[in-house]
């Protein structure tokens, strides 16, 4: 399976996203240890006091990028891996997955710069097209079997 | 893979599930717009000032229906493609599936029409009940390997 | 493929981190019972009345450790599966998931005990190891191919 050019040429786009997903996790820890609010009361103990278990506007920010990629990544890895096996044509694959990876990295880096609105949502939107494509793709192909 | 009756039929309700989770994310676009209530302060400039930068009890609720989405969809899609390579009959394989995608649909319909408790934990027990008979039948299966 | 026993032995410790996140939704359920603190009006109406439509600090901790694992293990049924099809040593390939899956469990009890810091944070770094390395290992199979 890892040698059909099509499920390779996911798996590398996946994977960059799920390392992308990481690094948003990073970032968030990060701001909490610079802006000092930590979510749990042993945390900020250990990192000053209980004055310190408070909440933080852009550490928030953060959760909301990193639960967006929950929502529309995580489907991602499964619609793409089983889109791989309907056997489409390596262009028009790479075309679904590449659209989608450049719509996810916009999306991140205007949700954590606060890029003016409407960047994040047209990000969001664009990413989701090579989605709601492999979805309906993939019914055509199983619903003669289920 | 694809061409395996067991694996076609889980992909399929798989697939169906993962567009009901894009329509709740869509719903809960629509219902910040309407109720004016964004998350994010660049989102409320948009739509007409820094004071629709607030929660909604409806846009919540609606954030807790596609959450638990994500812990319950998410896992299943791991779970019944791992369950559809252990060789079960179709029939069995398809009460599992089927099982899960209504009680995951009534699951969601009982929480955004917000119907009487307890109807929206007996769909989401219901649900888990293939889930878990899912991951024994698994575990059962592996456990002589691992 | 389930016949593999890489992937056997990945499949093995991936069901039961799947089962460990059911376990964490069964505590919270039954913490909200006990506490009476319910995220839904409907609900706290089943349970006594609308003051029990309330948040608690011990329910909101078991709902940031769910929510921690969703952002670490669900990556990980994806990278694990992918990685056991990459051709690793079956040692090699258990030290990695062993190491993810004890991690894990330990973020979880450090979590729900809220053991001293940083013994939650050691557990969740610990068990980004093996993700890493399989990520790399992954992009290094399939980089010739995308």
């Amino acid at each position: 399976m890892i040698r059909n050019r099509v499920f390779s040429c996911f798996v590398f786009y996946a994977v960059l996203l799920v390392i992308k997903m990481y690094v948003i996790a990073i970032i968030t820890g990060q701001v909490r240890l610079r802006k000092k609010a930590f979510a749990n009361p042993e945390d900020a103990l250990r990192h000053g006091g209980l004055q310190y278990h408070r909440e933080d506007p852009y550490v928030e920010r953060c959760r909301r990028a990193h639960m967006n990629d929950l929502e529309n990544i995580l489907p991602f890895l499964f619609l793409g891996a089983i889109y791989s096996m309907t056997g489409p044509s390596l262009w028009v694959a790479r075309i679904h997955f590449l659209v989608f990876f450049l719509g996810r990295v916009l999306h991140s880096v205007a949700y954590l710069l606060a890029l003016r609105a409407p960047t994040r949502s047209v990000a969001y939107t664009v990413a989701q097209i090579p989605c709601v494509s492999m979805a309906v793709q993939i019914l055509m192909t199983v619903a003669t079997y289920a």
